[in-house]
């Protein structure tokens, strides 16, 4: 049993709770978040983080955005789904789940709209998307358990960076879900997890669960990913990502570049592991993904204590882009694709039913 | 004029001032040294560090064993000698400048015996080579300063790691020395600095000395470094180093390594800057040299709170080794080493004087 990461509590009216992942390792407190607003500023805050996880949270929040109403009429729930859709589309740029979870809500609404349903059945159609992205996110996360375990040898030890495990999803994880599969299976498996500056989602996350689970898990600084490669302590690298472009370019947490350069100097395996609701079909290539850039706190003030002098300039982009042709693989629901192209990513996509550009071409 | 790192207070007997590292950028305070086991102590804790800094420091930690002996018999004055150099021999095991500058005291000791010195002779003797370890310290710092600069073309953006500064070193500094040079000479020069973790000597150190120099300093953390040279910000690449072996690998402070891979991949110059004490000819590669590593608190404690969930093991290597095929060059007092390797080096250290087993025999 992983570590769950959001629930909805109750039925209609309810409200979504959150493992306050700022307070992780130290505190372990749920976090109850009633309003859109809230919601935008816990995913902005990074209370919940990775990108499934946050598709499943903003279409919760689009539930609660439209579930308490006086006015029920059609055109207002509409309406205020709208609102809070475009209100949480603005948290975060970057992972296009989230984009991906308001469309999905929003496919929701036109159809029960086209339906006739009046006011409080669209809300309940809404709840019922909202659970359901979340069940698909959890059942995905078990496939791509599958398909990425069946890549781990026994004895194989992992390294992996920032957290893409049951922390940032509905479900037992992303890049993690192969090692917790593997795992169960029988395999003994070793993972090296770089603590992932600024905000230590590899040391505090990524390390919490894995040691929770029983992994057994050692933290290294993101500067030591090179040295324990040349030492031969990495068999395989298996990362998560947050938008993925149709040439298969992948953008990911800020310094997992780094780690695919190293392991192709290391003839290391490098896989991405994700959905396919973090494929952006709209992108040809990584240049066009928008980096979020975050606060310079995050990296002069990091856990309290002012680290950086006053006045000096901090640079802090929160994700990086690996090019295609330093990735293996990408593990999907659909099966491994490999080698990592736009011919190869078009093909998984189809075989997904996600519509893409040339899809819709040929069609 | 740069920041102090360290200095002798009065003649003989006085007493060593370090500016305690530990505390910047936050407190700027002097230590106040007096015994060999308190500098034993200040070197360990990384109150005084960078290998030239630490040779000067341990230098000096000789003479405060000597100077305050009741018994000042030749033969106490040498045994005390030899029991100060053995104790701070032990106080870190991988900047050979330590060994480098121990050696020195020594073969001034055995120069002054070999004369028929007295016992305070022999003192007075040891504190003359002292000041005379951090003279040379300086002025090498200069005229490694001058080499670099000629390598820094108008405009330039150089990247750095940890510090190898004023901070490092008796003097200007080793890598930054050709940014201060290349700066007072006019040229409009900017610096990216790795805050480099655990100890973030990148944010607290370099930033610290750059920008009160008046350089403009922007710090990332080290897992931004590929992303800043992807996206074309960085012209070329200055580190110092720990110790250097006889064909040119070199040692230096975790995640140099890294940032070389980093930057053969994006064609960006990778230049070392050390004086010839930090090379040791004993050494043929640098599988050699022995790596200290460090309290796993440093990284899971590393802010004053703590980020790695209790029971998880780590792994912190203070230092890594860059082979020499990812150096463009090594700027040295007698010039710059370019091709990097053993008969280039050997050449290098021949020009300087230095001889193999006899001026580097351990103490």
């Amino acid at each position: 049993m992983n570590i769950e990461t959001l629930r909805w509590v109750g039925s209609l009216p309810g409200h979504v709770e959150l493992l306050e992942q700022t307070r992780l390792p130290g505190e372990t407190v749920w976090l109850a978040v009633r309003t859109v607003d809230e919601m935008r500023d816990a995913i902005y805050r990074l209370a919940v983080r990775g990108a499934p996880a946050i598709g499943v949270a903003a279409a919760y929040g689009v539930v609660l955005g439209v579930q308490s109403l006086t006015d029920t009429s059609r055109e207002n729930v509409v309406g205020c789904a709208r609102e809070a859709a475009a209100t949480l589309a603005k948290a975060r740029p970057t992972a296009v789940n989230l984009f991906w979870a308001l469309s999905k809500m929003k496919t929701r609404a036109d159809r029960d709209l086209a339906r006739g349903f009046d006011g409080p059945a669209l809300v309940h159609g809404l709840f019922e998307e909202a659970l359901a992205i979340h069940e698909h996110d959890a059942a995905t996360c078990r496939t791509l358990g599958e398909f990425g375990a069946a890549l781990i040898g026994d004895g194989a030890t992992i390294l992996t960076h920032c957290n893409a495990g049951a922390l940032a999803t509905g479900g037992m994880g992303t890049a993690l879900a192969p090692i917790y599969t593997a795992k169960a299976a029988g395999k003994q498996v070793r993972v090296f997890a770089d603590e992932t500056r600024p905000l230590l989602q590899g040391a505090r996350l990524t390390a919490f669960e894995l040691h929770a689970a029983g992994v057994d898990v050692t933290v290294i600084t993101d500067n030591m990913a090179g040295r324990v490669m040349f030492e031969k302590k990495i068999d395989m690298v298996f990362v998560g990502a947050d938008r993925i472009a149709r040439n298969g370019d992948t953008c990911n947490k800020i310094g997992t570049y780094s780690v695919a350069v190293l392991a192709r100097e290391h003839k290391i395996p490098f896989y991405v592991v994700a959905p396919l609701s973090t494929f952006d079909p709209d992108i040809a290539d990584g240049s066009l993904i928008p980096i979020e850039e975050r606060p310079a706190s995050e990296i002069t003030n990091g856990f309290g204590v002012r680290t950086v002098p006053e006045g000096v300039k901090v640079y802090n982009p929160a994700f990086d882009v690996t090019p295609a042709r330093f990735i293996t693989g990408i593990v999907t629901e659909v099966g491994v694709i490999t080698p990592v192209d736009a011919a190869h990513v078009t093909a998984a996509l189809e075989k997904g039913g996600v519509r893409t550009r040339a899809s819709t071409a040929r069609g």
